[in-house]
């Protein structure tokens, strides 16, 4: 077998445990480490799960807190990072950008999420609407929660039938579960139009136009988004649900089948058995599904914590030039991943 | 001065409160009476306010618990039949088709909420968007909260500039303050598509194609829904806020001016010392109106509370002929209700 | 009849809103005006009421914002001070302590809000725990809102009965209707016991022994408050409610009655037409009440927006030597804002 | 080895299948199988396991439907009935009493879950503090997730140092994560005292007097439940501290270390890997005990979703007279369920 590539985590929070344990169902990939700052919930859980991962410590963490909880450290971001073929940055936002100069100087790659601005990475990467513009680049910044999924949902139907035009309402969930300074109570909050994810939408895919309003909701179990789509032609229900039901990162449901809402598919997935209850899928709700003329609209749940774990690691694939097909690419992390026997 | 018309109110619930506020507003109306069926908190405080309006029994009230807590009776649901030309029936959906035989019998007209069938009446009715339908119609139903506030905004653009299709999105308040039954904690939960206020919007305004999707969201403060409006060309947004402010039945607001969502219309109208924090106008967004193609998408916000009143008054207004024509017949209702004075 | 005592309010948001109207209903008295930074959406609403109450703007105003919406500006914060004799300082947390070097230069006096800290007055204030210690004091502080309505629930079975030793457990709203910022979504949230509240109540009530645990929710319709009262000798229910029902300041519900929770006040408030929604009094639960062995437990509800208003007029009376007997201080201060009359 | 005990489950609901999936980390068990009446969405997700579990249906399943889906089914409830030693009956309340009489015929055990009225069993269990009554009895009912998690935590004291009265108040969690039905929005919901917790309290342990009141929150992670306590003679902080971190079953957390509500609790189980994000210990926090006078006050947090589970383990180790002594019976229990590891 070839050499494996070897990843790093700067950041344990939400996102960076999934990453880490994504990299970890990789075959072809060999998590190194994570970095992070202060003993947090998730690293205190990591020490009583035994250290299956490495810990490293990022400038200005504070080692004697960790000793004090007989953590086992073993060695700073420096050492990480001289380790690693590629870093998947899920830093605080912000901080990607200075991390970027130390990945600058030891020579490797790197994968940013969301909360970095654009201009940090080479390329606004996801995994099925632009696989081939990151292969071989250095510096990949992966698409926000709902772009992700939003976008395999529109280019889905854009692949199949062609799409000229959407118009987005994000239903956002305000906090993840264990948050308490996000929070929201009795109130739905607007912010101003058009969403970034609508912007972001026509940078990935520029030939279609896209616009769209987001209201922020007291919940925490995913995003709920509506999609008009204004096909080149008429989709119909039929047609749309046959392209769903053909991509692997889709799950379509129903309300009939027990889905009533964005917590049935949390639910869901913590009967299946899923690590933290996590679902890499979107979920489609197949009764949302409604013609109106040329537009098909439908709407879709965002699992805004475990979404973007399969496009960063179909980003790996892409820029260490483990696969340049990106189909073969994707297919590769569905299949570690486990995703699609449905 | 003509003889006023007299209003009865059967339900005295949260609706029926707000009803009988309203015609004891109208100058050329009087209201009569109140019926309900048991000491509620709103019957206990419409005792402790002294009794501003009379009222009546409906059958299977039990006399004796309104004695035993010193609330006056004037009469039973019949006297007050008796006594009124028309009937504001906002009765617990499925009641209002059985008080329809006691309106049959005793000759007189009723306006039914949006809870009935619409089979109950003989016009489903808007007051700016059909109100020559209702002028001296016997039996009216008024379009539900959601409806009612939606066709406001549509109606105005249609009649501005003319409007194809709407696709719309209703994040609906699941409970009004007060509730305890009717909640949702932690979960969007969606409806099956197409909602039931595009169909109604259809159903008023024949000649604009409709479809949407709702999902129920944990709050209480009034829903958001978002519209996105095809028209028969180009509307920019100026044009849609030139239309929108002149509507006195719609506040043009903006997050810059602080209202941040849908709690903060709630907490203005508390501040300007309305009654209940009752707003009659809809709200909608300066910031979320955007243009993409012949689309333009907005949010508004329907107090879901007392949206309907104004459009009650209008109804009473067409049914009993005071006014034949509909811009007269509203305006005479905002005049007396007090909107559009901002 | 004598002159009237010339009162200013600093700050006009939730809290400040209130006083000037609470100011405005007390005949002895005479609301010059109020102050504020911003032309928030509590002053716009001042402007479309019509400008009930003169504005001033405190440092820092910008006062071209107020020109560009035609809100009329009376004068600055100096202006205000020098023509009131007491100014009621309801500025956000930390402000009040600067805004008191500008009462101590013009020689006036003031009633500080929960939000700034003890130091800040000559007396911590509660108006039937220690009305005495406030006459003819300059700077007076009131209780936060929980411990204003504890306080009167705990000194009332203290004066009837004798209590030893209380322990509370408070159960938070965490946001007023309206804010957006201090949310909290689904979660509970706890804070380092002993609270604050229990300890407050020692310094107003040093005879009495109080600990207790605080919890934040994620509901705006006010505190509930459970209390666990060691009487000198047994309390019985019977012997609490006597003395709760004849308290003017506390109202005696019951889930049998439709009182189902704090919501149901906040209800009851607006059925009743009270300008916001507001309550003066607090709730305290019939049905709550449980005697185990010298112990008696019950349930409050503190209306968080508006309960300390009754108190600070009060605090006026007492600082401004109105009247120097606490009985009758209260009593006057209830007799204009109208409580006790269910 | 001997012969393993067979157990059977009745209902895969919320309970159901965390009580399948303790039964089979018991090495003394064997999981015969589960039966449920409807392919709901956990039976889905079995399904989709590769059904590690055998299915069993009920009286009035429609098998077809189950078979529209390719989820094989065993064989019927008295099939699954005949092939075990004893039963977990966690079918919705009201069922388990009708299901009874088939255990009597069968002549096979029960353990009961705590919607069934006490009267269906010949004992009220809970594993520490009355596992000797259940020792061969035939058919037991386990305390609910309240009581359960309440009593570890006051039978922990009583045992080390004694404890007289306790007063309590459950900050209720009004539905589990996947709920709709049972919800509240922006309410406090209060229930007559005293709480029945209090009153099972003093069933399990009648040496102790107690009472309580209950609040409703609308959220979803856990209850909170405050204790006063009133020892035999003083307990300080630092004593109940030393009890409490002895129990397996207590995990002491601090504020702290970033336990900061009941979300936390939540996360960090998902964090541990936990399936469901499940835990079986209580939490309890360190920074709420304080003392007063001879009352000690603390705060636990109830995981209700899989608190019982291992006290219904002891259930069977003693109806089954598989260990007699309660202390082996509980350790036995926290080994195969890997408690009290931390």
């Amino acid at each position: 077998m070839e050499k494996k590539i070897k990843v790093g985590v700067a950041g344990y929070g939400t996102i960076g445990q999934r990453l880490a344990d994504g990299v970890h169902l990789q075959k072809d990939m060999e998590l190194v480490g994570v970095a992070d700052l202060a003993p947090t919930l998730s690293i205190r859980a990591l020490k009583e799960r035994g250290m299956p991962y490495d810990l490293y410590l990022v400038d200005g963490a504070d080692k004697s807190r960790f000793d004090a909880l007989s953590i086992p450290v073993k060695g700073t971001f420096k050492d990480l990072i001289g380790k690693v073929d590629i870093m998947l940055d899920s830093a605080p936002g912000g901080v990607g950008i200075k991390n970027k100069e130390l990945y600058d100087k030891a020579g490797i790659k790197a994968v940013f999420q969301g909360g970095e601005k654009n201009s940090v990475a080479d390329v606004f990467f996801h995994g099925y609407a632009n696989y081939k513009l990151g292969v071989g680049k250095r510096y990949l910044k992966l698409t926000s929660c709902n772009t992700t999924g939003l976008i395999r949902a529109v280019d889905c139907l854009d692949r199949a039938y062609g799409i000229e035009r959407v118009a987005i309402t994000i239903i956002r969930r305000v906090a993840d579960p264990g948050d308490y300074h996000r929070g929201l109570t009795n109130a739905l909050q607007i912010d101003k139009a058009p969403s970034h994810q609508a912007v972001d939408l026509m940078t990935i895919m520029p030939h279609i136009q896209a616009t769209g309003i987001l209201v922020h909701t007291p919940v925490t179990h995913g995003h709920i988004i509506t999609v008009v789509a204004t096909g080149k032609k008429k989709i119909t229900k039929e047609q749309a649900l046959e392209a769903f039901r053909k991509h692997p990162r889709i799950r379509v449901v129903s309300i009939d089948e027990g889905f009533l809402g964005n917590a049935s598919l949390f639910k869901y997935a913590r009967d299946l058995g899923n690590p933290r209850g996590d679902m890499y899928e979107i979920g489609l709700w197949e009764d949302s599904i409604v013609e109106s003329g040329n537009d098909i609209m439908f709407a879709i749940n965002i699992p805004q914590e475990s979404v973007t774990i399969p496009e960063t690691m179909d980003a790996i694939r892409a820029a260490c030039k483990m696969q340049e097909d990106g189909a073969k690419g994707t297919a590769q992390t569905n299949k570690y991943l486990r995703i699609g026997r449905k």
